[in-house]
């Protein structure tokens, strides 16, 4: 059965002052008017962690309870920071399976109440367990993939810059032209490098912010101009170390394949798009990874102006995480709103694009590992019916293979990406160095050097002495008084 | 598109050493042999609490990835304690919308490595803020409701213990025969009058224990010997202030009426049910509310022995929570489990139920207001067929008036329902005496009374006086003292 939009909603996102249940109320209602319901036959809501940011259980219930709809079934669903989209995909079966009509998806999260250290805390538990023991964040990991794009593509840390630099003005400019967004200003190049360093080579401006929000979306079975045309979901490995590829998402590239076939459509269909830019590499791979540029060139599409509103594949108009701003629960569910509104033709004069016939919603969960790609289309759009649909899409999905050796506990190893972490969370010293380090055997580690505090004593590809400390891995550089120290230590050691 | 089951598999319930996501790998593998698969569509996870209970977000992820099928696309899904039976609605619609073959169900819960005043107020974030903040647990909530059962249907406290220590015993024997229940030992009534008192009424043997544990069912669109041919599921109130009713759950009643109607069956036709008694009343409620027996009538079945393993409608015959144990999140699914085995002939010789062609679940999120009805029978059972289906299940849904009036925050009123709590969460002393009373202007609020530490000097429908202190109700008796030391307060404020 096909699903349909019939209805829209969201606030302000923001710092707030209004409880999560009044925010998802307030979305809620203005959907609900949208789709000229009083009522639904089900309530899917997205909420990433309201035990810890808000220390309840059971809200979907109180949702329901809170939204005067009391006895209508409510179910609550979670994806990590892809909730919204996650929330979304569990309503389109349940509509798509005949038995419900009517259902309506409200995703929220309140963030900005608790201490940023704390906060910080809560976002790592999406973290795997054996990297976030180190103090990982989200940032560092981020930073991590930055460091390795760079090597990978050849990008001096300089260039590196400039290109996230661009990232975050153009969504910045879209955000300050969006009456949604937590940001409506614009910033210049000069603001981007005088922000401060969160995780090196990340800055502030490079980081989707804490925010407070929800948005709404009704589907219903009865046609109405907007259709649901392709949902894509897919995993990767829960620790970024057990990856192949740091500078491409499978599980991206395996949810936009699910995508594109069910909507029988192509990259080259899609004329929008919202990509998951919590950080500013994220949009540059993200849309490598959906097909719409060749891996490693997508930073290109920046600087020629490809995804400016006003380019051929505006990517973000909204103004991305970046400058909507990122309750996470509610993100994914708020780039589906950003396409409805696109494809609607009701996105403002400033904002709204030409040609928006057809728009693409890509959704990260934690660390690249639990992403969802959602397709929406006008339902009035003229499709070329062709004999068939031919998939031009084929993306090259790298794994490891599973039986991984254990590393030595000691023993020589190579940087394979490093950050030095400012930003920490809650019970971790600051700054922070974490490098991921591949051992002798070819396993790749976390470890964490107490020593370094400047990223600028460490290289990309460096070789490093690894060691185990207290059931951590530590990392040095192998320099002549470095294996001194380590043969000193040794020597001290009773035998 | 119909919806059929391939494969159940389950962990042993109790106290385990295993990490959560360690058991619910191995209910999983169990359930994918039996299904013969090796990989499928997508995986749906229910956990209530993962984020409190072992700090952990981003679980969908994590169990896809334990499972050795990184890549498979990974939902959690929560609606509080029936979350095993939300989880398994939302995989349903999946697979009933036909983009999904196969789904693999999975639900867990680890609370057992966490000291029982923590278990107790993470267990109690799933109550309305404005009563659980008085330190109101669910053993508390569910002994108020105890207490107004009796009231209601004129049964002495005597009578009221020696009909839960029926429930407790029945559940006991059936757990006996479970080589998955947590507890494998019968009970005597006498054992049950000697446990302790946890919430006044209600014993240590009237409450579901607290529990590891992990449960897993594949279902699939092709063809199999079991169907799932009805689900319902409705909320209530989040407080229980709100209710017009105590003694029966309008959640089981609205979610029954859906789940008889998709399957086009009545409660007649039901062979047997698991029914969720997290607390012995529980069942009774339940049993009367699905339409099993009168309002007020349930617990006669347990008298003339209808609900035993050898009467006409076995409940529980697995031990229910009760006995086989509640890892919150799992015990919705292992209640599919145990009526599958059932449906199957596979419950073993000692538990094996006749007739077992239909039987139903039920499952209760919170205090009652996230409920759910699943409904699962043999494809080759034999379906008289009439000239359509008539409904014979009309349940009187009571709902309190929207506009309530704000209750004064001083003045006379009556206790509704009140317990004495001894198991009291994290940062409440013990014993704690909370009441239930409804003020002069009709309205129902939390309230406390510090003084009364014996449950025998209150009685239901006392009437007290309510005073404000520090935001919040305390409750005192009318007595003449009582009157003359609230004189006195007032005398001495400042006029």
């Amino acid at each position: 059965m096909d699903v349909f939009v019939s209805g829209i909603g969201m606030t302000r996102f923001g710092k707030s002052k209004d409880s999560l249940e009044s925010m998802m109320a307030e979305a809620a209602a203005m959907a609900l008017r949208d789709a000229d319901l009083e009522s639904v036959d089900a309530i899917y809501i997205g909420v990433m962690n309201v035990e810890e940011f808000v220390g309840d259980s059971n809200f979907a219930t109180l949702l329901a309870d809170t939204l005067n709809l009391t006895g209508v079934p409510s179910t609550r669903v979670e994806t990590a920071s892809s909730t919204g989209a996650g929330v979304f995909e569990a309503a389109f079966y349940a509509v798509a399976s005949g038995h419900l009509k009517h259902v309506l998806v409200l995703a929220g999260e309140k963030m900005t109440h608790l201490p940023t250290a704390k906060t910080t805390r809560i976002l790592s538990e999406v973290i795997d367990r054996s990297e976030r023991r180190y103090g990982a964040t989200m940032p560092a990991l981020a930073a991590m993939v930055a460091q390795k794009y760079g090597q990978e593509y050849k990008l001096s840390p300089e260039r590196l810059g400039e290109i996230f630099a661009q990232v975050a003005v153009k969504n910045h400019h879209n955000g300050s032209l969006n009456p949604y967004a937590q940001f409506r200003k614009e910033i210049t190049r000069d603001d981007y490098f005088r922000s401060q360093m969160v995780s090196y080579p990340l800055r502030l401006y490079d980081c989707a912010p804490i925010t407070d929000g929800a948005s709404a979306v009704v589907l219903t079975s009865e046609p109405s101009r907007i259709r649901v045309s392709g949902i894509g979901h897919a995993t990767d490995t829960s620790a970024i170390r057990h990856r192949a590829s740091l500078t491409s998402f499978n599980s991206t590239k395996e949810a936009a394949l699910k995508a594109y076939a069910m909507a029988q459509l192509n990259p080259s269909d899609i004329r929008f798009a919202e990509v998951h830019d919590a950080f500013t590499p994220f949009e540059i791979i993200g849309t490598e990874d959906l097909g719409f540029f060749q891996q490693g060139e997508g930073w290109k599409a920046l600087e020629n102006g490809t995804t400016q509103l006003e380019g051929n594949l505006p990517v973000n108009p909204s103004g991305g995480l970046k400058s909507r701003g990122h309750p996470v629960g509610a993100s994914g569910l708020a780039q589906m709103v950003e396409i409805i509104l696109q494809l609607r033709g009701e996105a403002g004069q400033e904002r709204q694009l030409e040609k928006a016939e057809v728009g693409l919603a890509q959704s990260v969960g934690g660390l690249g590992n639990n992403n969802i790609v959602t397709i929406l289309e006008r339902c009035d759009r003229k499709r070329v019916l062709k004999e068939g649909w031919k998939p031009d899409y084929h993306p090259e999905i790298k794994v490891l293979k599973k039986e991984i050796i254990p590393p030595p506990p000691e023993g020589p190893g190579v940087i394979e990406a490093f950050t030095v972490l400012y930003a920490t969370p809650e019970g971790f010293r600051s700054p922070l160095t974490l490098g991921l380090v591949r051992a002798k055997g070819g396993e790749k580690v976390m470890a964490c050097n107490p020593d370094y505090r400047n990223p600028k004593g460490l290289k990309m590809g460096q070789k490093v002495h690894l060691s185990m400390k207290e059931g951590f891995y530590l990392f040095e550089k192998r320099t002549w008084w470095g294996k001194l120290a380590s043969w000193w230590k040794k020597k001290d050691k009773p035998s």
